[in-house]
């Protein structure tokens, strides 16, 4: 069970500013689905709007990674934080995008290889190689 | 400082399984660079070799993802669990094999928005909606 | 499913150390309600006596923080490590000490945005001003 | 050292996006100071954009929270999600806003006390009481 | 609901890799349960091929360490990764191979109080004394 | 740099609580050595005892698990958790104590194996088997 109310449709329609998201999330991807975390975040019309102007702009907006690399970068970083809600949405939405069962299998082959070295790394304190100490 | 020694060259000639897993290296990255993660490894050597096998067959053996998006993978998770060396690293490799800064830029958003909506997810405490509990 | 038995309150009176916790937590809360965490914790008398006597001292006694700012913090606290029992037992206790809804969206929008920046910065190795460097 | 150039007043002399952030971080806070991760982040100008207009927004602008109480759960999360840079300038922003030192043990001692009790409660897999079941 | 379909002995009859996995894990362990981490597993028979030899080698064959102990840090790592299944498999795997209660109970004590130690380290950013820089 | 002053021996023999600690510090560990952690922390004297007998109670008194094994766990928790400081600290207090160097790489097999295996798993949304769903 959530900590907040999860908005229906009808709440919405009482609020002005969570409407004009809820519409402006129908319209941009052309469903009518609005998920719970939406319905969760309007609880907090501000937070609602700064999140979804943010996904806007950082995760559909057309930019140098395409939008299947864009959500297995996600998918890491969800995993990594043990968001199960994140990692269901995120892996259902790089599904629908067109990642393969090959490039997800890939995607838990690094994930699970880095997090077993990030540690090891950690643990034996290793300094960083003067060769890696270079910016672009 | 690590909280172990850091092998030399003339360290690794003294035992055969180290040896061999620093020809390896070299042979299949082409350079003679061992970095100082291969050589705080080397005082076990069984994990020095499972490690660089596992390396090699993750992120050097041609796969369904190419080789900019595993590591875009490896620094994001990285960056969640904070390991220093390995981001340098990894970013410093992925530069190497291609990423370019417009990229290296579109990988920092995402990993800050994952990051930002992964906990506000996980403190409202979200249901997962049916629509993503779905398998390939 | 716990993977311990979880005390019920006859459990509890078999056990002397165990029921005097269970008594001092009635008497100190004013509440003849204990938690899961209690009773999961009384498999150790010696944890639950330690834990006890640490959150009377940190929690509940009066201090330089208000009660309800010792709760945001703690839920602050508790998202990041992802424990979804103690995210839910502190926002009722907040709400229960007088968290408004209001500071309930702040608390989150805060800890969305430390979450997106500090992950940025990681990534990118940002050094400390000397501005930062001083102690009070 | 960074994986990135930190910018320079006169390399941010040469980007009207990035002029015009820097400008208003200093006439916002009412000082010159620039600190190393606006520089940074001066790399990916809509990264800076949006992150500057989000912390206007979240820490700046007057809400239902108080400047120190929101640099408290700042510095918590941060702590949480081990970021050494963010730690120090929150940490100095705390004291700058106000923070006591007698309030920044108690901080300490609450982050000290969640988690701690975070793991103990995640290891033993507590299920959640009904009684913390209730939202707003 | 798992992101991957979980294999039945069926389904494994169907892939000579899976199958001759699953009969190594029956053989090895002396049973015939295969749990499902390695039924989703099974999706991508690459990684499961690489998961199981690496286990049979850290947690398996004789070593430094004795079999509970190695359960106790598998735990340890679980709890602070935040992965519930792993707590629940490795702690039933703990019990079958003799962990006590009391051990259980001193492994809780030191996790609880090594992550409130980590975490006031952390936020002090206490230098590390000259006296820890050794290495063996 | 640390966010706090670290007290020298004349600072603690201003203060009669700091000054106790430390004493019973150097009688219980015969030894002159105060680390840095207990000069930080005695900076919030409440915290500092609390902190020292939680640890006289945990990792000093004789218990179920002799020392080295709670070394051992205290650092797989310290890794999990990015503290460098508390890595060094303990790893030297592990060798110390008796810890092995072929212990201490079984040690970070364990840690490295766990937090792959625990990422993997997150990802997968692994459903816990019934058989693991046993109490003591």
């Amino acid at each position: 069970m959530a900590t907040v109310k999860l908005w229906t449709d009808s709440d919405a329609n009482q609020s002005p500013r969570v409407k004009a998201v809820f519409d402006d999330i129908r319209a941009v991807r052309g469903s009518d689905f609005i998920n719970n975390f939406s319905r969760g975040l309007a609880n907090d019309p501000a937070t609602l709007e700064r999140t979804w102007n943010s996904l806007k702009e950082v995760m559909i907006a057309p930019s140098a990674l395409d939008p299947v690399t864009k959500e297995l970068i996600y998918i890491a970083v969800s995993v990594s934080n043990g968001c199960g809600y994140c990692i269901h949405s995120h892996t259902a939405a790089a599904r629908a995008k067109g990642m393969t069962e090959a490039q997800y299998g890939d995607l838990l082959a690094v994930v699970g290889m880095a997090s077993s070295t990030n540690r090891i790394v950690t643990a034996l304190g290793i300094p960083i190689d003067p060769e890696f100490e270079v910016v672009s």
